[in-house]
């Protein structure tokens, strides 16, 4: 039996993390559940699945549970996030928190030397470099919970890293990939979070349609696997149905399909080195499909993974000033007072303003982060 | 450094494996060749990569090289090619010869633990049961030549062959893909030669158009990878592009793609488990190839695929006999003496006249082959 620690779990992904554990009740307990402030959501998660260890983001949702239900142990914040991941009895840590709260958690479940399944982006994009050489030095495993990095990640099983040419991560286009540049300067938050192929949550949905969402998993990809960014290439391809690929020294190209459904990596993540059945979701039928399409990606037409390739290139505490203004561009953006177009407009500014830092450590980084947010914050308002 | 011992070295894929051994000499010596009678395609063969051992088919090519080249050690038929497959420097065969010929040799060179790289079909499709028998006991790798096995091969590593749940090999529907049955009455030779996307030798190309070839892999596919015949699924995919895929219980679906070079997989099979360059095949360009498509197989387009899912399913000496009608049958064919359409219709003839032997020894297996040619042969003539 697998004790596992969900942080994020009212989230889209930790929703369908605790879907996945319904099925293998004899495989998998919910040891400790974290989440924010959405405590109607949660009632009924906690009740089902009565987890040991309760994390909520502050005091004032801590008072609101307690009313709601008699728990022993409810805690709060970045604190209560860490020992909910490094508590003894916790096999496996899911790391779904959204934002840069998710990384010290991650840091100390690997020093804890836990089973890691990421689908926290900060934990990479901004802080890989420190991240990767913890998990080096206590051997644990990074499990990739996105279905590209999950998909490179099945590409490799039984493989030599040495042996890569090149991943090639693919790219379904987001909300807007018929859309002209032009066309773009009139659209709406409603039509950014109509994703053609995968149901999300709005940030992601949204870092989609801006093409900053491949453009991090690009950075994540780098420190996952180990790969410069001239060997990272990234396709569009509308279907969704190859995740991605790795091509072999030897030309063989070893690539994972499937149908856009995050259970499938969750899942993966959950049992890995193992497979289990996962009768809730779909088998690929590639003669239902019938046609798949790549083409080539255009950087002109999605800036912000230009962008996102050069922030990685540069190092240091560039991706994280590269994400800290994409997360706040896009509140922004979703808060209706910046234009979708403005998005990429504010985090190429705080590219530019930005003395890069060599090697940042966690406390750097977190700084960083903040003030990039609030300088992006005090533009636009 | 790797010995090889190449059997079938004038063919298409001995040709080919000759210029993967070209591209590393550091890594591969041709230690014996084994080629029929084609003594003029041999003979600057023999010169540049002086194998230490030869084998040809007969007396009469024996001595028809022997006045061309001073060999100490030229040997013939069968005979030769069990020496060629046992000798003791020996680390590879690369098992290419056409025909029933080549299983004896098969047999003693996994009973002599050789690495094997199969290219040759009755290995598998009328003695699955001897040789994997032979292989496990011996624990011996058969390395896949052909690319669909070589692509499934390779989706299954580092994985468990209890969470297949279905093998999905690709069929780019031969030459005759577009045409109804009513079409294909009248095909000429010429016209059944022309394969859309691989260049291979006649017979293979043949069945290819006939979907034999497809339906000989699926036997093939059985026995390599222990999967029945119920998890085991053919898909039209024109393009070749994805040369077959794994899917697993976790409805993970792992797929090798690549150009249709022949060259990919055979030096996977040699230099298995590693992987080395291989400069002299193209990259795949997705972008350049644009569309992939998939289509349901149609079973009663192509009656050959049917009655191999049948001759497999029934077992025994049932796929020795639709191998050896089918070989005989295209054999006339290319000779001019039936027509394309005959080909199954001997084949199901042979099929239905033959009582099922239940587990054949190898020389019932070698005694049903030569029949069920023979009769062939004395129905058309």
């Amino acid at each position: 039996m697998k004790q596992v620690s969900l942080l994020g779990a009212t989230g889209s992904i930790g929703i369908q993390t605790l879907d996945v554990l319904r099925l293998h009740p004899d495989q998998f307990s919910l040891y400790a559940m974290g989440f924010g402030r959405n405590v109607e959501k949660a009632l009924p998660l906690i009740r089902e699945f009565e987890p040991s260890m309760i994390v909520v983001q502050d005091e004032e949702t801590k008072r609101k549970l307690e009313k709601e239900v008699a728990h022993p142990q409810i805690l709060c914040g970045g604190e209560g996030l860490i020992e909910a991941s490094v508590a003894e009895p916790v096999d496996v840590v899911v790391n779904a928190v959204m934002g840069s709260i998710g990384l010290p958690a991650t840091l100390k479940a690997i020093q804890s030397k836990k089973q890691i399944a990421i689908a926290n982006k900060e934990t990479l994009v901004t802080a890989g470099h420190l991240v990767m050489e913890e998990a080096k030095k206590h051997d644990v495993n990074l499990l990739p919970v996105d279905s590209e990095h999950s998909a490179i990640f099945q590409a490799l099983n039984g493989e030599q890293r040495r042996d890569i040419n090149k991943l090639i991560i693919t790219a379904s286009g987001g909300s807007f990939r018929d859309q002209t540049r032009e066309e773009l300067a009139g659209v709406t938050v409603d039509d950014a979070l109509n994703h053609p192929n995968w149901k999300m949550g709005a940030k992601i949905t949204i870092d989609s349609a801006s093409m900053m969402n491949k453009g991090l998993e690009v950075i994540e990809a780098h420190w996952l696997f180990d790969v410069p960014y001239d060997q990272i290439h990234v396709i569009l391809h509308r279907e969704s149905v190859i995740h991605s690929m790795v091509e072999y020294v030897d030309r063989n190209v070893i690539a994972q399909l499937g149908t856009p459904d995050m259970k499938v990596p969750i899942q993966y993540a959950l049992t890995y080195p193992e497979r289990k059945e996962l009768p809730i979701t779909k088998n690929l039928n590639l003669e239902e499909i019938a046609t798949l399409n790549f083409q080539k990606m255009d950087m002109d037409r999605f800036p912000c993974l230009r962008m996102a390739f050069e922030a990685g290139r540069a190092g240091g505490s560039m991706p994280t000033v590269l994400n800290a203004a994409n997360e706040e561009a896009v509140q922004q953006f979703l808060e209706g007072k910046i234009s979708f177009l403005d998005i990429e407009k504010y985090i190429e500014q705080a590219l530019e303003n930005h003395d890069r830092i060599h090697n940042p450590d966690l406390s750097t980084i977190i700084s960083i982060d903040k003030e990039t947010r609030e300088r992006v914050r005090f533009q636009i308002n």
